[in-house]
């Protein structure tokens, strides 16, 4: 991904609790992340007892500083509930440290309706954007290894406008994400004819394509589902129910084919013999694929960087979550990206620090 | 799949013209089909002096008719134009074909929208179905290697009705397609708690749990794009967008993940020489996850059976399309479904010959 420099401080706020690994996990990635950028702090969210031994004896420790909530938000819980009466748990405390200024963004593996919610009422949306989206990083045939899809479940509709917004802020998030200049941003449809697809979808083509200047990005019109991983595009927009489909799809398919790959490596002698011989070559492959390794789903269009790591994230996946939101923060992507969709930039501005360097 | 003999006598009506290989790829497809099934016969529509020499000295050349017609439809026709002036086009033909009861079923590589649109004009939508359905055969973790999904791109959009009918409609595919005697049924969503997803999805859900026993199926209620592939459920309902949109970003994560496996193998001379000693088992999972084997999509809630096969399909895939229409023409497929939508059904009548026997 990008090359900015570990060096400038700053602060995570991150739930410890709701996930689906529990808080020792949580911990573990937290070390992993504090071991790997000396320049991070940590704010972490939960319940004393049980995060504090976690950190026994740790060399970073020092970086870690426990806020103690007593609440947990489960994964069942509706979100209307959590924003009724959620304000002693662990994902309340670690957005409040977050619209507080105490942290640069904040990270959690909890229940994904529930920080949306608490996050909207907390932090607010941005200046300009009715619905704010979910961004994921998808693995891709482009240069870097990854496309931006979004929106992946923040809502389940978008209408015209929506999609506008999803185009400017998918864009904005390639620029300080992966470090494209002029990303080539797609409108996903069930086929790249101008004819084909929902009514809305058309209005939305127009309007985005209008707006491409404004934007800095490229528009490359409709693409479908095949495109996603492709090198034809950088910033997939969808409404949240498509894309969520969509990212779910990929994930079970990348699931079936790693698991009928192994039983056929397992099924001979001579198999198992060439797993071994390809042992240099799977890190390589999984590196690409390993959803793992693209943890981390970015909400945008709010008024502060919220990262929601997958509920079943191991510390590695957490780890990476961690670090995804590490870059964005010291990019200035939040504050870029608002002045961006807000209208009020002038052009280029979100124009991350490595390309203008 | 299922067991059917091949002793009973059977035509398909195919349309050689319109594909992206040519009609040379869809005439290896017919041999190859033919080779494999002694008591079928196919009517071939398309331009006679392109055709007939592609079968001369033909082993098989006394079981294929040619029944010629001038036009092809083009790949990016709209449907509209070909339903207005397509009357001499070799897709048209090769309906009028199924519709004058001179064949069993109907199988096109052409022009998705086009043969839809003909294929409802012309053969007309089935009693009780408002929108006919694409129903596509997935790689899945269930014993027999496949779940069905349905619609898959007939139409852009369903209401609460059209899901019910698919359900109905992907039961009995899968009862007749499969071999499967009371298959679990779910419906695509974004979460599988009761709470989540469009409000039109809870109505169909309940809708299609009250329909269970009528249309011998288990609902087993939401199901994730996660679960596409999975044991989960044997047949998923979704609209032709969404439907449209998962199929393709499984297809092209599925080559995402072979090219990245291809270049991982190629690495190095350890890995060359592993990719050797594996080719035993690579065939197994080829044939797990090759689109080619599964190609296929049949058309659902139509007064005759018609099936499509990829535009880019080669003799292999066409092969698997013409069998596929084989087996379900000889299962009565199309009039069992038929009885079953209408409601005049007695129970079990659609239950396949094999699993009566």
């Amino acid at each position: 991904m990008t090359g900015l420099s570990q060096d400038r401080s700053i602060t995570l706020s991150v739930d410890a609790m709701g996930g689906d690994q529990g808080p020792a996990v949580v911990a573990a990635g937290v070390s992993k992340f504090l071991s790997s950028d000396p320049a991070a702090q940590v704010l972490l969210h939960g319940q004393r007892e049980i995060l504090e031994p976690l950190f026994a004896g740790s060399d970073v420790a020092a970086r870690v500083k426990i806020v103690h909530a007593t609440g947990v938000v489960a994964m069942t819980d509706k979100p209307s509930n959590v924003m009724r009466s959620g304000k002693a748990t662990s994902m309340w405390s670690a957005v409040d440290a977050l619209r507080d200024r105490r942290a640069d963004a904040c990270v959690s593996c909890g229940n994904t309706g529930a920080l949306m919610a608490v996050s909207m009422i907390r932090l607010r949306k941005a200046e300009g954007v009715n619905r704010p989206a979910i961004a994921c990083l998808w693995p891709s045939r482009n240069p870097n290894g990854f496309n931006v899809m979004l929106d992946v479940g923040a809502d389940i509709r978008a209408d015209q406008d929506d999609l506008l917004a999803y185009a400017m802020m998918g864009a904005s998030y390639a620029r300080n994400g992966l470090g494209l200049k002029r990303p080539r941003v797609g409108l996903l449809n069930v086929g790249t004819e101008e004819h084909k697809g929902r009514a809305e979808l058309k209005v939305a083509s127009d309007m985005i394509a209008s707006a491409a200047d404004k934007g800095d990005f490229d528009y490359v019109g409709f693409v479908e589902g095949g495109d996603i991983p492709s090198a034809r595009v950088d910033v997939i927009v969808t409404d949240g129910f498509t894309g969520n489909v969509a990212l779910k799809t990929g994930e079970g398919t990348a699931t079936l084919i790693s698991g009928l790959l192994r039983e056929a490596f397992l099924s001979s002698i001579a198999s198992k013999v060439a797993a071994l011989l390809t042992r240099g070559a799977w890190p390589v492959l999984k590196s690409r694929i390993d959803p793992r390794q693209v943890n981390g789903g970015v909400f945008l269009g709010l008024g502060g960087l919220v990262v929601k790591s997958h509920g079943s994230a191991d510390a590695t996946g957490v780890c990476a979550a961690l670090s995804l939101a590490a870059r964005l923060a010291r990019s200035d992507f939040s504050e870029r990206l608002a002045h961006r969709i807000a209208g009020v930039s002038a052009l280029h501005q979100d124009t991350p620090k490595e390309i203008e360097a």
